[in-house]
């Protein structure tokens, strides 16, 4: 399945994107003065093989979640509780995630990858019956893209990852089903009618992989791809740039191989959104990248399938440098910089109007000719 | 009025601001996680006095719109009529302003503060008859403020300013009529119930009166202040350069006196934003700026009132080069930098929804208490 994903991957179309950057000749506004929103609209017609490309509407954040055997390093100062207690807080619609995802009208659907400890459900929906065996909502595909009822999917591969600086973080198989549940989701989400995908994580610890992963695909040295994550002091960062080299030198994972860089260096929240990612693309259907989780995924997929950056914007620049590293290496620029390093999806959320933005000028802005406007 | 107006603008509350930093620190996040949008809710609880202060909520555009008599000079390769042309645009809903207001939710007024040559009004709407003493719609304030219908105000004080390199632009009385038409535009929308204020423009032209206004106003280098506005070429940039240092030298401008600066080397368009902030400032309502027109502006409404500074929220940095001099003399940070150079209030707008959602988390986001979830 993860084959056929990544066979269906196609470069972006060629005519579709002249075609948008003609338009945007005979558009009422001098020629280049939307900047960067005129590329992105063009790929993105290039994307959807037509001109206009359709508005990215019903959009759909995927939180992919799951624990860290590394956290035993002392890697992160939250309790590894955190991540499911967050996830409860997800599905009370109390997170930021949520409010941002409110205010753009975004569905919100959790999916629990690799929790290592029980959700708290006081309060919060049931978990799907259907169990990790398929991700599809017994519900229906109505309910998936509510944006006032954010979803808990069980995809629960394994209860959190092995510590990667003792043993490899997942085998190929748990890595691969992770990836494969990622393809799902997006599978389903589309199904359902999502225009575009945002992708969002949770995970405490998970910045550590994240650094891991993006010095595999990028071969920048552990100590400039790896950031102080939600916040930690000078010695818990040295501890994490160690971490990360020890974990490098023990793996040598293979950048070729990216199934197995996830599988020893990875985490399975970013195998799942690497999953994502190729699902989408092979949907030809947008995905939103978030912040250093997303850019550490987004290098995964593109290994999987080059195509596949075709499909993906970047929504923001996390504060966290491995970022900036994974979208140099993808030749992305992001679309909001203010230096946020919140993940769960926030970043992804308050680059989605411009997206939006981008793709409306092609569909509502009169020509020089309707509009009776002189050209220069 | 002016004078009122300035005596009006108070610094920000220090209360309301420590308030919104206190609650920062309790919501479920990481502290400082959300990077630049956790120090603009807290300047707009500032603002408000109030924490949270109100969401930004009934968004105004007002594009105010005029000619310039140095268009004479070769300063833009579009024909003057083109403003004209653009109002109509605007009118009928056709422009990139009116795509991104729809899809903000954004009200749309266009105020015709000095435009020379006739509006092409057919499939538009009337001009309003109450005509430049007063811009109160008669219609009432219920449609001021409706996203799908573009209002035209004409508050023409005199159709296109003079070319500044022969002779002042305008009066200082024209000067004072345009910020006070800009002052009265700000109460009327926000006597409507408008909770932030977007500043847009329309002029051929107006890049060089604002470069004049940067200059005068940050002391920095025509060469410097100066920028290619929509396009122009290599000849007409230099053209345009001597036009903004020969007006500079012809008039000294002091920038101690606003009104002064305004009308030597400004435009009609300017100096009503100027009035627009100021009285968006004097009422404790934010303004969200748009480019280098608005920046321009805000360098004027700060020499009026400093603390006018504190309701400016800078939307997006445009690519004109005087943009940057201009929020880096008023230390503000753009929200959005994606080398847009087009005006209207198109950067304000796509800047919007980052506003919101800043305020948004102050409102609906779930403490660490509330939300069960550990502290590190």
């Amino acid at each position: 399945m993860l084959e056929s994903t990544i066979a269906a991957i196609r470069p972006l179309d060629d005519a579709a994107m002249a075609a948008a950057r003609e338009l945007h000749g005979r558009l009422t506004k001098p020629a280049g003065s939307l900047g960067a929103l005129e590329e992105l609209s063009v790929r993105l017609a290039g994307l959807a093989g037509a001109c206009p490309p359709p508005l990215p509407e019903r959009a759909a954040v995927a939180i992919f979640a799951g624990d860290h055997g590394v956290h035993a390093q002392g890697v992160s100062p939250w309790p590894q509780e955190v991540t499911a207690q967050m996830i409860a807080n997800f599905l009370a619609g109390g997170a930021v995630v949520n409010a941002f995802a409110r205010q753009a009208g975004a569905a919100v659907t959790v999916v629990d990858v690799g929790v290592a400890t029980p959700i708290p459900t006081a309060g919060t929906e049931p978990l799907d019956p259907a169990g990790g065996a398929s991700v599809l909502d017994p519900a229906g595909s109505a309910r998936l893209l509510d944006p006032a009822v954010p979803r808990l999917v069980d995809a629960n591969v394994r209860p959190g990852t092995a510590d990667l600086t003792v043993t490899a973080a997942l085998t190929r198989d748990e890595a691969r089903a992770a990836v494969e549940t990622g393809v799902r989701v997006a599978d389903e989400l589309i199904d359902a009618g999502a225009g575009i995908l945002l992708t969002g994580d949770m995970g405490i610890g998970n910045t550590t992989p994240a650094a891991a992963l993006i010095a595999a695909f990028t071969g920048a040295d552990p100590a400039a791809a790896t950031g102080r994550g939600t916040g930690v002091d000078d010695a818990t960062y040295q501890r994490k740039v160690d971490v990360v080299r020890a974990a490098l030198e023990r793996h040598r994972p293979d950048p070729t191989d990216p199934l197995g860089v996830l599988a020893t260096v990875g985490g399975l929240e970013h195998a799942a959104l690497a999953g994502l990612i190729l699902g989408a693309a092979a949907r030809r259907v947008p995905v939103l990248l978030d912040g250093v989780i997303a850019g550490s995924a987004a290098l995964a997929a593109a290994a999987f399938a080059p195509d596949a950056v075709g499909a993906m914007v970047a929504g923001h620049r996390s504060a966290e440098p491995g970022a900036t590293l994974a979208l140099r290496k993808l030749a992305l620029d992001a679309l909001i910089d203010l230096g946020l390093r919140l993940g769960e999806g926030t970043g992804a959320l308050l680059a989605l109007p411009v997206v939006t933005g981008a793709v409306r000028v092609l569909h509502e802005v009169a020509t020089f000719d309707s509009a009776g406007v002189a050209e220069k």
